[in-house]
């Protein structure tokens, strides 16, 4: 079944920006690329918050590359097809549940922390992938604002990268039917 | 020289306890207990905030064990030397500088995020060591609530251990003298 994957880069304390949106902090060394390439191909669809795509748009990307269907979540740009993005309005889990229906590849949860606390709160993230550098910022805006309950996951991969890039990809762990929910 | 080592155990989300100071969710699996004891080896002295303070009275733990020495800060309990444990008021950086003129090993930050970013704050931390454990907890005390400037830090150990437990070890890096403080 095609996974929703958190994955975004964040500072050792938590932050995915500035308080200013800005993310200069961030980096990918040259030893990374070839995971992020794989981690890319194994994507068709992108996910984000409207915010998240003020900033990327800002910046000239216009969604994630031409082979990736781009989704954005705001409650106040109208719903529908433009500027090679899809507005979507209202709780993810309807468009989760239709999208999972469909053939394809994973789904890349780009943040930011609202639409992350959204997703978890509905208990849609099925991975989770980090890449912490190793400073900190001491303000800025958070990956896990807080507000959904416990979730527990599991460690997949741990790995180390130049320049003090820390790699970490966990898995949903779903408690049983009739266990405590976390 | 002596480090201040802040070193805890957090959530996947930055959490060092829950709402209620309870820290359940955290664990040492058998295979990461002697990287603990080759730690506590190299300490002498523990230091925490009134907070932390209370929760390890309430588990009845009078402190980090008899070789240790203990100071508490606080700004509301006097100062002086009671119950195996030194109280403390006012800014670290005095007594810090007093601790280092000594000769010792070296000093546990143990917490929590409010004396955490008063030593930040004030530029006294050496290494930070974090063990991630694999859960969200959605809500709790963090260890890094902000209010401190940007510090830049370098990997110096990443290894995992049995039940998704990630323990990182990072070390202060200072930016020489002319160039912008970080």
């Amino acid at each position: 079944m095609r996974k929703v994957i958190m994955a975004l880069g964040i500072s050792l304390d938590g932050y995915i920006a500035r308080p200013d949106g800005s993310f200069d902090f961030l980096f990918m060394p040259g030893d990374f690329m070839a995971d992020f390439a794989a981690f890319h191909s194994s994507l068709d669809t992108a996910i984000m918050g409207r915010k998240t795509y003020d900033i990327t748009k800002a910046m000239g990307e216009g969604g994630m590359g031409a082979k990736i269907r781009n989704y954005v979540f705001s409650r106040t740009l109208p719903p529908g097809e433009r500027d090679g993005m899809t507005f979507v309005k209202g709780n993810p889990k309807a468009l989760m549940d239709r999208l999972r229906k469909q053939k394809g590849k994973n789904i890349w949860l780009m943040g930011g922390g609202e639409l992350g606390r959204d997703f978890l709160k509905a208990d849609l993230v099925d991975e989770i992938h980090l890449g912490i550098v190793p400073v900190l910022l001491g303000a800025g805006i958070p990956l896990f604002p807080g507000g959904f309950p416990q979730r527990n996951f599991a460690l997949i991969e741990n790995k180390s990268f130049s320049k003090g890039l820390v790699s970490l990809k966990y898995k949903r762990v779903r408690s049983k039917a009739g266990k405590k929910k976390s």
